[in-house]
């Protein structure tokens, strides 16, 4: 993560390497090989950083030091250190032991009063090694540097500022040759560390399986062997809840796919309603690793950048939906930076509706569906949940979150198979009537209420189709003519979501009615949520027969004595 | 912010006080009145805490400390201290010398190596007093309590396990009389405190002033000093920015309001294009009382809803608007606790190009306008910016936004008067024709390129009318017939704003066009990303004529030989 202050001290690295010519490269991601992150908020590049060095103690562990074996330097400015996700990230770089990460630092030109102290205190209250040099003591700073190679902790190295003012360097700056002379030794070892490294790698037993996750291939047969561990998982699965079955999908990915790394924040697991058990979350068996990020989910979602970035796994994590706020700015990191890597978020709805309206998610649908190259996944039962799974997985542009439910709406109303479409084009049909009078519009455990709302509108007379979209992404992408076959030419369009209806007018027009959040949520038991914002079938099928009525369509439909027309 | 698990040492609270009797009170902010702050992310409280901290610093320095003078309590959970945002409110107290501000705090049931440890000595380097105490040990207690009433500092008050298990104190609980016995005294003394403070303020000089920013009411002829004093400041203006004249509107204020607060992140100022001076934020003279929070945004913001939950101060804050990000859950926080504060975000557009795309906002609107209860003003003229201030003051559901841009498009084209509506109503008509085929809407800086598209189609014989939809919050509330008097019946209705385009099918309905971004910002001075993304006059023109030829509208138009309608 380069600011524009270290532009000179990148050049000149590039220079001496002979990487580069006198080009000054321009920050931006892509554009140089030099620039491994893209510029961004102060913090987010300690947390790469920290991601980074993970990457290569998860890697090493798996494939040996012969090929896995190299250290991340960090050159941080002292702003990056004081911020929230900086030390979240430093937090669990401590707990992780990521030895081999070293992250040099100068304090500001300006301190005031002890706050770079207090920043190499708290660093050193994190599980980080800290020592101090001055910038122009070359022996201290060689002998730090050393350091670093034994430490069983990250390493912090504050440069303090050179005793002799630092106008007289550059009054003695020598000719570039006598500059540049003492690095060719340094470029030609790093050349013969690349030979030896790649004939080691040429004779090693797990050559493929190492390049193939490098290229970020798929293992041969992933299909298959992916669809055989659903269905085994998923004998075992608690409930069918779409979080319960979004968990099975990683336990089962995680049977077939060796380069994925989850970590988790604690915030995925939810207490059940009893108050008494964990639910949710449950560490795949291949994935227990400790990669435990607790109550840290910027740090988590920051170092998850660093994963994706250094390459080798495909990184996941699970957090409850509400933290995604938390993680904002470095989810956003990541769609910039079109990584690949996937968000379970669990406790979405009206499921945690005991613990007051601040864990309700109202908002927080509609800025991921705003923001460029991320895929937002809401399946609405477990045969959706792993179509969505298939999706994310096969999602290139950037990141792919998956939004799970822990409630179990569609235990009443088990969805019927789709009857025009499929989920993995991001909105299919799901209940299809002639001449449809209504289309009704889900997603997640609303397209269950839906599916149960077009009956009582059966019951009435009114022919109702119903929709669900699991990705509006996806769904936008497909061609008109299928998105126009799925939502129906004409007639009233019903949006139902337990969110805010923000975004929506893309798919209702604007003759259409949005049944969800206006507000924020509150606290009571789920099911009275549901009642309180009008998210039932009953509910539903009143504002359907209110609106067919204002707008006169409903004269289109056979009429009905009501007593009779509300069934026997 | 009381958690569950705090719950029953709430109830004892109110009931050893007689301020409640048996009940549990429930986990909703303003259902109760010992529940100050609604439930929500760990952290979250800390920061709060310290906002209340501040107001108490505030006000006694304002008024002194015969009015104002009491302590904020914090009861914390071990999880809160680890969290970014405490962290960053952590060293805000300590840079701010909060020290009527005590935190206790108990390690967790199961703590993971040293843990809570560490917790205690990032806040002991973040300028707090750190003291641990063993929860059963009395007088360590009450000497621990004692020594806040003399720090100099925020302290945190550890407290650690009692040496006897917990179990044996349950099995010797006397009965509920000789516990509550004892603090009756406590209740009378809190009683006979209260009458002494309400004989001192009926006397006190300040009395009026005092109870008016106390019960949110505004200094008589508010209006006309506010109307004065921005026409003074203006004066001074450097430029017609948006971001220019909202932070002229932020100095008017601190001049004819002294409850204002404004707390400023670095962030909000901007560096300048040559990169030499920083421009954007100027601290209004009257506010330079140091309340700087540096990079710490995110604990600003909970700060922030601190100082409005205490009351008695209208809080304010300036930041970058991409820094929103890092605030979002605190600032949800306001909204859900519909809490009046005013955030100022500058640097809004493609301003900060040479920074990367990093540093461009895209989703951050929509985002923003999902949330309810919260209102976002993005004014593209300095006569917009005066009404969305006032708008913004008047707004009383929540947080007011106002997103400033430091771009000064319209100096080439000024914007002409109204012609139908205002922008006090959220969006209105900025230039009028009849029989229009063509409604532009657009926001902020793009208002002007709105309105040179209008001429350049004018020229072309297309009639276009220009609509600013500065607000939509309140342009939505306005009444059905206005709305559509100002979008116009039928006709293509173009959208132009530099961010993303979610959510504005609501104005543009189906057949509506969009221009703005679709993907990140990247890299490149401002002008030319705005030609990159085609938000253009010129590219405007000729996307309007493309799509006007396609529907065949274009039909209806005089039809005149393209070489003369490009003008003369």
């Amino acid at each position: 993560m380069p600011s524009t202050t270290m532009l000179p001290l990148l050049a000149a690295m590039l220079r001496l390497t002979g990487t580069d010519s006198h080009s000054t490269p321009v920050l931006e991601y892509g554009e140089h090989p030099a620039i491994e992150v893209a510029p961004g908020p102060a913090g987010q590049g300690v947390a790469a950083a920290a991601g980074m060095a993970l990457a290569e103690q998860v890697l090493s562990r798996r494939f040996g030091r012969s090929l896995v074996n190299h250290r991340t330097w960090v050159l941080a400015q002292d702003t990056d250190l004081a911020t929230g996700v900086a030390m979240e990230a430093a937090q669990l770089a401590g707990r992780f032991g990521l030895d081999r990460l070293a992250m040099l630092v100068a304090p500001p030109a300006e301190d005031r009063g002890s706050e770079f102290a207090d920043s190499l205190a708290r660093f050193s209250a994190s599980g980080w090694t800290v020592r101090k040099v001055a910038a122009d003591d070359l022996p201290a700073i060689t002998s730090a540097l050393a350091a670093t190679l034994r430490a069983r902790k990250p390493t912090l190295i504050a440069c303090l500022p050179p005793s002799s003012t630092p106008s007289s360097l550059a009054v003695h700056l020598p000719p570039e040759e006598e500059l540049t002379g003492p690095w060719s030794p340094t470029a030609r070892r790093g050349a013969s560390t690349r030979r030896s490294w790649l004939r080691r790698f040429a004779r090693h037993r797990q050559r493929d399986a190492f390049e193939r996750e490098l290229m970020r291939h798929r293992p041969a047969l992933f299909q298959e062997d992916w669809h055989r561990a659903w269905l085994w998982r998923m004998r075992s699965a608690l409930d069918n809840s779409t979080q319960e079955s979004g968990l099975t999908g990683l336990h089962a990915l995680s049977d077939i796919l060796p380069e994925l790394v989850c970590l988790t924040a604690s915030s995925a697991y939810s207490m059940s309603a009893t108050g008494e058990e964990q639910t949710g979350w449950r560490a795949p068996p291949a994935l227990a690793s400790g990669l435990d990020c607790g109550i840290q989910e910027h740090g988590m979602a920051g170092v998850l950048n660093g994963l994706s970035l250094h390459g080798g796994v495909l990184p996941c994590c699970a957090a409850s939906m509400m933290t995604v706020d938390r993680m904002r700015s470095a989810l956003r990191m990541a769609a910039l930076m079109r990584q690949k890597m996937l968000y379970l978020l669990t406790g979405d709805g009206l499921a945690l509706g005991d613990g007051g309206g601040g864990w309700q998610p109202v908002e927080q649908l509609a800025s991921l569906r705003a923001t460029p190259n991320l895929a937002v996944f809401r399946p609405g039962s477990p045969s959706e949940t792993f179509k969505c799974w298939e999706a994310a997985l096969d999602w290139q542009g950037g990141p792919a979150v998956l939004v799970l439910c822990p409630q179990n709406h569609n235990s009443a109303v088990p969805l019927p198979p789709p009857s025009y479409g499929s989920a993995a084009r991001g909105g299919y049909v799901v209940q299809q009537q002639e001449n449809r009078l209504v289309t009704l519009i889900a997603s997640g455990p609303e397209v269950a209420i839906a599916v149960e709302a077009s009956h009582h509108l059966a019951r009435r007379d009114i022919r109702a189709t119903v929709v669900s979209i699991p990705c509006w992404e996806l769904f936008a992408m497909q061609p008109q003519t299928y998105r126009q076959k799925v939502l129906g030419g004409k007639g009233l369009r019903v949006g139902i979501e337990a969110a805010s209806g923000f975004g929506w007018e893309r798919w209702l027009g604007p003759e259409g009615v949005f049944v969800g959040m206006d507000d924020f949520g509150t606290s009571a038991p789920a099911n009275a949520l549901y009642e309180r914002f009008g998210i039932t079938a009953e509910a539903i099928c009143k504002k359907v027969e209110h609106h067919l009525f204002v707008s006169g369509a409903a004269r289109a439909a056979p009429h009905q004595p009501r007593a009779h027309a509300r069934g026997p």
